[in-house]
C-alpha cells in the first residue's frame, strides 16, 4: 500500500491522547487541533471522555469514520493490542511513537508488533520514533514545544532519520538557518516501513526535489541499492552515515539495534547506487541547499567577486584544495569591468571590489561574469560590515540568482546585522555560507553532482 | 620602544577628524568620545574649528599636551607629511588607518612613510588596516558603525589580523557567538610593528592567555620564527596561513603586497616554532576556547554523555577519527551509575541518558565521570529540545567545569532556544560546540597542546 496516507491523511486518530499536558500523547493531539492540519482528528483513551471539547472514543474501532492515519503514543506493552484494533479497524497507516522495543532489549514485545503488522497487512512507521512532519499538510506529531523546537517553512528538501532526537535538532536548526522542508520521516526501529520504502515513496513526491537521509544502518542491504540507484538518477540523494569507525558501530547497535555496515563496504556501495555522501550534517544541509536551487554548472572555473581581500584569498585556497579552478575572465569582460570601475578596484580573479564597494558594483561584476563563456560558477563574498554597502545589496544578488544561469553562492560572515541579511538571501533561494572552505565543498559537489569529475 | 601606548594610551589625537559623518575620521574620533576610552582624545583638523564641541587642532604639533597614540586618517598622499609632524610632536605610537600604499602599486609613497619613521624612531601600525581594538582600555580604532560590526567583551584571547576586513568580520562574529577578546589588532602593510612584534607584546601581556593570528606572510621569517617560538612557550599561539595554495599565493601579494610562503615550509616552521595550525577561522576559535579555559588533559580518553543516540555515534565516530580513545569507566562508576538511575538508561560509552534525562541525571553522570581515573575528558551532548530539560541544566554543567579538573566540553545543536542556552554556557567557560567533528578536533589539539601524542 503507498505511504500516501503519513503525509496527506483525511482523518487521524491519537491514540494515547491525553488532557494532562506533560503526556506526548497530549501534545501530539494539539499539534493536530492547533497547527495547519485541515483533517479530522479524534482522540482516543479509555480513561477520558473528552479532550479539548471532543469527544473521545475508547478504542480506535468505536470511531464511525474511517481512519487514514493512528498515532500510538502508549506504553510499549500496551502497543501489541492496540495495534490489532488499528487492524481491525482497517487504518491505512499507523505511527507508532512509543519506544521501548528493540533498542532497549525488548525483542520479544518488537517481534509481536512484527507480527501483528503481518497479520493485518499494516503499514507502519516505528516504534521509537518522533514520526512525521509535513509542513504541506500540516500533519505534526512531534511531541515537542514549539518554542523548544521551531518547524522549518515549505520547501523542497526532504530528510529521512533514524535518530528521532537527532532529526528534531536538525528541524529545529533548519528552521533557525532559513533552510525549508518539504516532508521529515523519524522512522525509529523501521518494524515496516524502512529507509528504502521512505526513499521510494519521496523519489516520486512532486514537492521533494532533494532527498536527504540521516542513517545509522540498512535494513536490507539490497532492496536499499536497488531503491536508492532508482532514486538517485531522479533526484540528488544525500546521505549522512553514522557508525562508520568500529567504535560508532557498536554505539549504532545499541542505538537503534540496527546493524551498521563497516566504512569502506557503505561508501562504496553508496557510490555505486549515485548517492552523494556527506561528511557531517552541516555539510549534508550545505549540499542540499545548492542542489535544490542552483542549476548544474558546465564546468569547474570559478570567478570570485568579493569586497576583503583576505577572505578573498581563503577562499581561493579552498576552492584550489577541492580540486577546482579560478576562472580567468575573457577580455572583453575585464575591458567592460575596467571601464566601469574606479582604478583602485584591480580585474583579476579574486575580483576585490575593494571596502568601498556598492550594491551596483556587485551588480556590474555579477552580470558581467554571468556572460563570460569562461566562467562557470560564481562566488560572491559579501561583507555586509563595510559602510557602503546597504541593504538593497540582497535584493541585487537575489534577482541575478533567480535567473538561474550559472550557479551562484554567497559567503558571510559576521554578527547579527549579516545574519539577518543572510536569511534574506537564503529565504529568496541562494545559498549562503559562513565558511569559505563549506562554500568550496559545496560547490565542489554541485559540480560533481552535474557529471563534473 | 614598547607597544604599551597603542593600547594604554592617555592621550590621544585623530589626524583627519570630521564633522562628515560619512567620513572616517569622524566615526574612529566619536568611538573614542562615546566608548569608554577614559583618557583625553584631541581633534585634529586644519579646516574645522570644533568638533562635538572640542576645539580642533590644525596640525598635532599646536596641541599643548604629549600625545601618546596619533591615529591618521586622512588621504595617503597627506600621510608622509602629517607622520612627520607626529615624528617632531615626539608622538609614542601611531595607527595609519589610511589605505593606498603598496598594496595598490604605491611602493614610493611607502618608503616615504618608511623613511620618516626611521627619521623620527616612530613605533607606527599600519598603513592599511583597521587599527586596534582594546575593550581593556577602550581604544577603538574601528571605523565600522556598531550596528553593522558588534564589539566582543572582555576576554582573554588575543588576534592578530593582517586583513582588515577580515578581522572586522571575525570580531563581528565573535560579538554574535559570546566570544571574548583580550586585544585586537589589524596591521596591514606593517611598515613598522608587524606580527611578530605584536606576538611578543601579547606574550607578556597579563591579559592575554592564548594568541590568534590570521596571516597572509611573514615580514622577516627569521624574527618570526625566534619570537613564535618564544611565545609558544609561554601561551598557546595558534595561526590561520591564508595563501598556502600556488593560486592563493597569487592573490595575497595582491592584497596586502606580502610574500606567502608555500604552504609545506610554513607548516614546519610553525610546528617547529611550537605554533598550532588551524586550517579555518572556526577551528581557529574553537582551539582558542578550549586552550583559554580548559586545563590540559592527562590522556585521550573521553567519556561521551548524551540524552541523544545519533549525537553520540556522530561524537563516537570523530572521536576515533581524530586518533581519540573511547574511555572505559571502572566498575566502581559502573555500579554507581547503575544505582542511580532507571534500567533503561544502559552504562557505557556513549552514555545515552536517554529523551527522558533531567539535568540532576546530568549532575550525576558528570560527577561520576570527573572521580573515574579512566576518563581523562568528557564531551557533554547536550539536545535541549527534550521535555524533562530545564535551563537548569546550564547552572549544572557550568558549576561542574568551573571545578577545572577534567577538560569538558559541551556538544548542542539545535534553534534559537538551544542558541540562547548555549550562550550562556560559553560565557561561564563552558566551550560549545554545534557539531560532533568540531568538538573532536578541538579536544585533539588540547591533548597535543597538553604534551599527547
Amino acid at each position: 500500500m503507498s505511504l500516501e496516507y503519513f503525509f496527506n491523511p483525511k482523518t487521524v486518530a491519537v491514540i494515547g491522547a491525553s488532557r494532562n499536558p506533560k503526556k506526548i500523547g497530549h501534545v501530539i493531539f494539539r499539534n493536530f487541533l492547533e497547527g495547519s492540519f485541515k483533517g479530522k482528528v479524534f482522540p482516543v483513551n479509555p480513561n477520558a471522555k473528552e479532550i479539548f471539547g471532543i469527544k473521545c472514543s475508547a478504542n480506535i474501532r468505536d470511531i464511525k469514520e474511517k481512519i487514514d492515519l493512528a498515532v500510538i503514543s502508549v506504553p510499549a506493552k500496551l502497543v501489541p493490542e492496540v495495534l490489532e484494533d488499528c487492524g481491525k479497524k482497517k487504518t491505512k497507516a499507523v505511527i507508532i511513537i512509543s519506544g521501548g522495543f528493540k533498542e532497549i532489549g525488548n525483542i520479544h514485545l518488537e517481534d509481536q508488533v512484527c507480527r501483528t503488522i503481518k497479520r493485518y497487512n499494516l503499514r507502519v512507521i516505528g516504534p521509537n520514533c518522533i514520526g512525521v512532519f509535513d509542513p504541506y499538510s500540516g500533519v505534526d506529531t512531534f511531541f515537542l514545544p514549539r518554542y523548544k523546537l521551531e518547524r522549518p517553512a515549505k520547501g523542497d528538501i526532504a530528510f529521512i532519520s533514524q535518530s528521532g532526537a537527532l532529526g528534531s535538532v536538525v528541524l529545529d536548526w533548519m528552521a533557525m538557518k532559513g533552510y525549508k522542508i518539504s516532508r521529515f520521516i523519524s522512522y525509529g526501529n523501521a518494524v515496516d516501513v524502512d529507509e528504502a520504502d521512505l526513499m521510494e515513496y519521496l523519489s516520486k513526491d512532486k514537492e521533494t526535489k532533494v532527498i536527504c537521509a540521516y542513517l545509522e544502518g540498512v535494513k536490507e542491504g539490497r532492496k536499499f541499492y536497488k531503491i536508492a540507484k532508482k532514486a538517485s538518477k531522479k533526484k540528488p540523494v544525500i546521505v549522512l552515515k553514522a557508525g562508520k569507525t568500529h567504535e560508532g558501530t557498536k554505539a549504532v547497535s545499541s542505538h537503534t539495534g540496527s546493524l551498521a555496515g563497516s566504512s569502506l563496504v557503505c561508501s562504496s556501495v553508496f557510490k555505486q547506487a549515485g548517492i552523494i555522501e556527506a561528511e557531517s550534517l552541516e555539510q549534508l544541509f550545505d549540499f542540499a541547499r545548492v542542489f535544490s536551487n542552483q542549476p548544474k554548472p558546465k564546468g569547474k572555473r570559478i570567478q570570485i567577486i568579493t569586497d576583503g581581500g583576505g577572505f578573498g584569498v581563503l577562499t581561493t585556497d579552498w576552492i584550489i584544495k577541492n580540486k577546482l579552478l579560478l576562472a580567468a575572465m575573457t577580455e572583453e569582460t575585464k575591458q567592460e569591468l575596467k571601464k566601469a570601475f574606479p582604478a583602485h578596484v584591480v580585474i583579476k580573479n579574486p575580483l576585490d571590489l575593494t571596502g568601498d564597494a556598492d550594491a551596483e558594483r556587485y551588480k556590474t561584476a555579477i552580470e558581467a561574469c554571468l556572460k563570460d563563456k569562461n566562467i562557470d560558477m560564481i562566488a560572491v563574498i559579501i561583507l555586509f560590515q563595510i559602510p557602503t554597502l546597504t541593504a538593497e545589496i540582497v535584493d541585487v544578488v537575489s534577482a541575478l540568482s533567480e535567473r538561474k544561469k550559472k550557479p551562484i553562492i554567497v559567503i558571510a560572515a559576521g554578527g547579527r546585522y549579516t545574519e539577518v541579511l543572510k536569511k534574506s538571501l537564503e529565504d529568496s533561494g541562494v545559498p549562503c555560507f559562513s565558511y569559505p572552505e563549506k562554500a568550496a565543498q559545496a560547490l565542489r559537489a554541485l559540480y560533481e553532482y552535474g557529471g563534473g569529475k
